[in-house]
């Protein structure tokens, strides 16, 4: 007769909890004396940085499925795409608090799996589990808060995009999009993971008139224009500029998609955009992107028009 | 023909955004230069201070029903807990974050109250949203995270009783769990919102050799099981002298429950529980209520032999 497998309730509150602590280790010396248990983190800030704080949710049905994606991916994408706000920041991961919801008969096996997945980022970018909570829930969900630093005043932010300035992105686009859309329609498992453009964003943070960062996680057109917003002003890309991943025009030609769209629309990239004056010794993508350790693309500039030209029309996606 | 009501859907992401960050208002100046909308907020320390983190979610189903509260009281309590987690380590509140998860169909009334319910309570304490989170779920969830500042080394801890220490609590216990038991058995309105006793906090941490401080959100036996863990020590505790509201003993009987159960296990009573030693100058219940602003009363004191005696045995109760 096979093993009934273990599940939350059979553990109860304070074992996961123990559980948690035991995977996450303690954290490293930012955070002071220790973290997990307390009825909240302490952290000791330094001189002449700011911190930055970000928080943001993977919802099971929303963000995520278990049938098409292992805990372990899960767990991993809920602090990369968190870790990815303070890469646009220009900020360096110091902790991460997260608030798990679950239902009871979750098996104990999931919950590991997501933990494991969740501290594997955390080591990875050196940004460890300070704190959180569990909740019972109907569906399950991580929530995920994230504290960054950076010099003081040398946080990059989303507005300040002038006339003129060059439109750069770091990597590749429309990959995620791609992946997603292929394990939807085959019914496969999809197992790309996000990764937070930490290194870059922190040496964009120390070029001088970086001006307007985002990470791209809505897509292209929909982030762009969050930079164009209340500056008055418009963008013209070079759809031909967009840099792709080997293969993917191709790819998309075989499924019956427009490539175009699929970068400009498909979200999920969690890749930099940015503005910098043409003027800038950085503005050179080659350059740049050995500074940055990560392939950079000018993809436009900025125009007094407002509106974007140059991607396909898009009708705004929202959750809601 | 009735108007149907507006929902989320209706409205979709940056709308709601939009009207949170109106509700909201400009934060205070601890946060610089500007809040909501940003890919993260962003925060300067003070010198001399540590900043203290907390995060706990308020779950549809298992924290609140829409059917017994209104969405404005929703939306307090998510803050008020975790202000408590603040008002426990002895911290200021410098800002809040909030992670909300709604169906599509929700109404927009509903969101709203939320909002508006929020908003109140972090007015009334000075936390200021300074950030969040939007995203679609089958249930709805508040998960919030607080940060808080303490002058350096001076947060309260949860560890460090010694054997003798004597117990206090601020406040009355047992009110929470009746209104919640009543709402329960009439199918009533719950109107309890619980108050985080930040200033409370924020003069224990001043008093020298407070020890071993905590919020009673899980119930009096469960949280001060939290206190003794690890320290081999246990606690007697004089039932009799358990602060009890006005009738609350009466009303207990009317409904055929025992007083002291309901105080020991019912939990949220979002009252703090500390540990202090005999010979300290503020150890008089009177005086340091003086100091606290708010009532205080000893409860029992810390002895050698583990567990505790003078509660009534009570199964744990956890969520899973």
């Amino acid at each position: 007769m096979p093993r009934r497998e273990r599940t939350l309730a059979d553990l109860g509150e304070p074992a996961l909890i123990r559980r948690i602590a035991r995977r996450a280790g303690h954290p490293a010396s930012a955070v002071w004396p220790k973290a997990i248990g307390d009825d909240a983190a302490i952290l000791r800030p330094r001189k002449n940085e700011d911190l930055v704080l970000s928080t943001d949710a993977q919802v099971e049905g929303t963000h995520f499925r278990f049938e098409r994606e292992s805990p372990r991916a899960i767990g991993r994408r809920a602090l990369a795409v968190n870790l990815s706000d303070l890469a646009a920041m220009g900020a360096r991961p110091v902790g991460a608090l997260l608030s798990l919801c679950a239902p009871p008969e979750l098996a104990l096996s999931v919950f590991d799996g997501m933990v494991a997945g969740f501290v594997d980022e955390s080591r990875r970018f050196d940004c460890p589990l300070v704190g959180g909570n569990l909740s019972k829930a109907r569906e399950c969900s991580l929530t995920v808060t994230v504290v960054g630093r950076v010099k003081r005043g040398h946080a990059l932010r989303r507005e300040g995009l002038r006339l003129g300035d060059l439109l750069f992105v770091t990597g590749e686009l429309g990959a995620a999009a791609l992946a997603r859309l292929r394990a939807d329609r085959s019914g496969g498992q999809l197992r790309r993971i996000p990764t937070a453009r930490i290194e870059a964003g922190l040496a964009l943070a120390q070029i001088p008139q970086v001006r307007a960062c985002i990470d791209l996680s809505d897509g292209l057109a929909s982030d762009l224009s969050q930079l164009l917003e209340c500056t008055g002003l418009g963008a013209e890309i070079d759809p031909g500029s967009l840099p792709s991943p080997r293969g993917f025009t191709r790819s998309c030609v075989s499924l019956g998609l427009d490539a175009t769209t699929l970068q400009a629309a498909g979200g999920e990239d969690y890749e930099l955009l940015f503005g910098l004056s043409p003027t800038n010794e950085w503005a050179d993508p080659r350059r740049l992107g050995k500074r940055l350790g990560v392939s950079v693309s000018r993809i436009g500039h900025v125009v007094r028009r407002s509106g974007i030209r140059g991607l396909p029309k898009i009708p705004t996606a929202h959750h809601f």
